[in-house]
């Protein structure tokens, strides 16, 4: 990207590079060193940090970059509601967060098939259209990337389990925005839907997209969300507007909502095309092909264990369980001896229809202090099983991939009984 | 079913609970031997066979039981066409093949919201509707089961990898009839599509049902097919009329259809209800409550190898893959060491829609021979990944439940390089 010109300005953007690996990668391209009145020159110039706008957040998250800023709710806290709070939510930016004054926010629709653009206000998202609340669970790709490093390091933020968050979105549905503006849904020439975000670099703004099935079927429950559990959605979320695609990857639920594009084509912005793919565990950076992935859109069946504590005769055990494409889930199997027998979970799941259930269930198993008593060790496994019955794989090793996404084996956690 | 009357009829409608493991927990309710005479008077009267009209099969296919019949393909057959051959398709029969006349058939179409019955005939069937062809895999969810067995018993007929096969199905769409009809599709009061089959023993036809979002989606691709690969759908798959439900397990896609009834509950069916539902592994007979579990319909991510062949300088490896759902394969990884190493096999798909993939997929993986010249045995290892990028589970362990059905673990076949 800044092949030609200085590079400054590309490092105070994506700071998340600024690692001793990569500064051992460049020693090889060094020409030579500033003098100390240049150095102090540049040092001036980059002080206007393009990240000065990032609100204040919880202290609570777990922060695991902050420039852009990336932070991950602890694993305790994700089981103690089925609504996340706003300002535990995890926060996963791509850019600095812009600042979008409401009065000024324009929401711009092009299309293809359509002759000119069609710009909306926030007022016109608020009273042209049907408001609706759907319950959905958004993740990123790379939660629980941790548990990859352990087998062997990957490339990417590092995320345990808390890289997902489960809260009721409201505003317009996307299909009535677009059948209003025109967009025919049976058009073969119409494939995807673009989003791209107001956060961007020197050049480009964030963008990604989904199949136009998805935000044109009436059971796909895409809506611009203007509200995030009942209040304006939180700066670090989007607002004023946010794509919210139910049972799809967190990438594609594009915050500061600028643009939507209904075209043949996908989009092809970097975080369509260069990432958020899914690889062999034997593909490597060397021989890799991007075309040969496609893009992620739903999510896989997933569970974590986010909480284990001794009550007054029993251990609780606790976590969440969710999978993409609005399959809600049907059993959540936990084990105390790394998977050798297994006792089903009682679930607490959200009050929505077969195929559309976008939010999370939360399980807890209690077991007997008793049946433990025994025991040095408990190694406790979880998995969840989805209305496709698709289970959760065993282990790591079939799905690792360099990027480290999409890990949703059995969850495990080693607890000495001496300790609990 | 025989409670007060003489058990003999049932005996031989199903023939397949006629084992040395039955008789022996009968023992126990022996009250006496009937004379001779007696008994050569039954066995007359049992000599009227209900399946005496069952139809000629194939020899090629695996016979696993005569009556009712069920039978597999042999799998290196599965994989050298996209379709599977009419005769060479698996049969998976739960009563005697009902003969149907086909200038008497009749399709009642009921719907609590319906006033009365709607007949249909054939010819209504072939020229009131548009025709649709529909490229789609149906698999039992036994497929595989043989797999479990060899970690520990279930209950079932064995399987190996052959219970599934792909074939173009043709006729209406079951949407445009019910439309036709009259149903609402919008209606809360109405969640379920039932099936009858005009299969049947002394009391019930076979029945089953689907979610209605499936049947009266335009996305859902439910026909009612009255020709199978371009031809007259065999007796043994359902002549005249088969529901062909792309994506869901084979025991909806119910074969002799003689009612659909659109209903706000789900079929009451033995094999609705009482069969064709995933439990935990550890989930018991004696505790087993099938109100539990869902009846399965969308099936997992699935894959085989069909196909171990020594060519000129390569070992040639070919198998299936397959999700539910409409989703489409993306990638199928195989091992030869038994998972720890992975190379990405070609793949041949059908030409769908994404989200409408219904057919399945053939993929091949060819070897240099020379990348084996120091092995003494291969661990050929397939596992399949879908657009949902759902992946596999490793083994059966975590899998394994007392029907024996859905088994989607990695797919492994041992072979020792001599004998190749």
């Amino acid at each position: 990207m800044a092949a030609g010109r200085a590079i400054d300005p590309f490092w105070s953007m994506y700071q998340q590079h600024k690692t001793d690996q990569v500064a051992e990668m460049l020693e090889e391209y060094r020409i030579g060193n500033l003098s100390k009145e240049d150095a102090a020159k540049i040092q001036s110039e980059m002080a206007s940090d393009p990240y000065a706008l990032d609100p204040t957040r919880n202290p609570l998250l777990i922060r695991r970059a902050l420039k852009p800023f990336n932070a991950e709710t602890p694993a305790e806290l994700l089981s103690q509601n089925l609504v996340t709070p706003n300002d535990l939510f995890y926060i996963r930016n791509h850019l600095p967060v812009p600042y979008i004054e409401e009065s000024k926010y324009a929401l711009t629709i092009t299309s293809e098939s359509l002759e000119k653009p069609i710009v909306l206000t926030l007022d016109d998202l608020r009273n042209k259209f049907k408001q609706h609340s759907v319950m959905a669970a958004i993740q990123c790709a790379g939660n629980r990337r941790d548990d990859f490093n352990k087998q062997k390091e990957v490339k990417g933020l590092t995320w345990d389990v808390g890289a997902i968050g489960n809260a009721v979105w409201s505003g317009p549905k996307l299909r009535d925005i677009l059948m209003w503006a025109g967009v025919d849904p049976e058009s073969p020439e119409l494939m995807h839907v673009h989003f791209e975000g107001l956060d961007k670099d020197f050049e480009k703004n964030y963008a990604a997209s989904i199949p136009i099935d998805k935000a044109m079927s009436p059971a796909g429950d895409v809506i611009l969300a203007l509200q995030m559990n009942g209040e304006e959605i939180p700066i670090d979320h989007g607002f004023p507007v946010r794509a919210v695609v139910p049972g799809v990857v967190g990438a594609r639920n594009v915050k500061w909502l600028g643009k939507v594009h209904v075209s043949k084509d996908e989009s092809k912005g970097h975080w369509q095309q260069l990432d958020y793919k899914g690889f062999s565990p034997d593909a490597d950076w060397r021989s890799l092909d991007f075309n040969s992935a496609p893009a992620i859109q739903e999510l896989p069946v997933q569970s974590a264990i986010t909480h284990i504590k001794p009550e007054s005769d029993v251990i609780s055990i606790k976590g969440y369980a969710w999978s993409g494409g609005g399959r809600g889930i049907v059993r959540v199997d936990v084990s105390t001896d790394g998977g050798k027998t297994w006792q089903v979970a009682e679930l607490e799941k959200p009050n929505q229809r077969p195929g559309r259930v976008w939010g999370w269930t939360l399980w807890t198993l209690n077991i007997p202090l008793e049946q433990m008593k025994d025991k040095e060790q408990l190694s406790i496994v979880a998995k969840a099983i989805d209305e496709s019955y698709n289970v959760q794989p065993d282990g790591t090793p079939g799905l690792w991939n360099l990027r480290g996404v999409l890990n949703n084996a059995w969850h495990k956690r080693e607890v000495k009984v001496n300790d609990k």
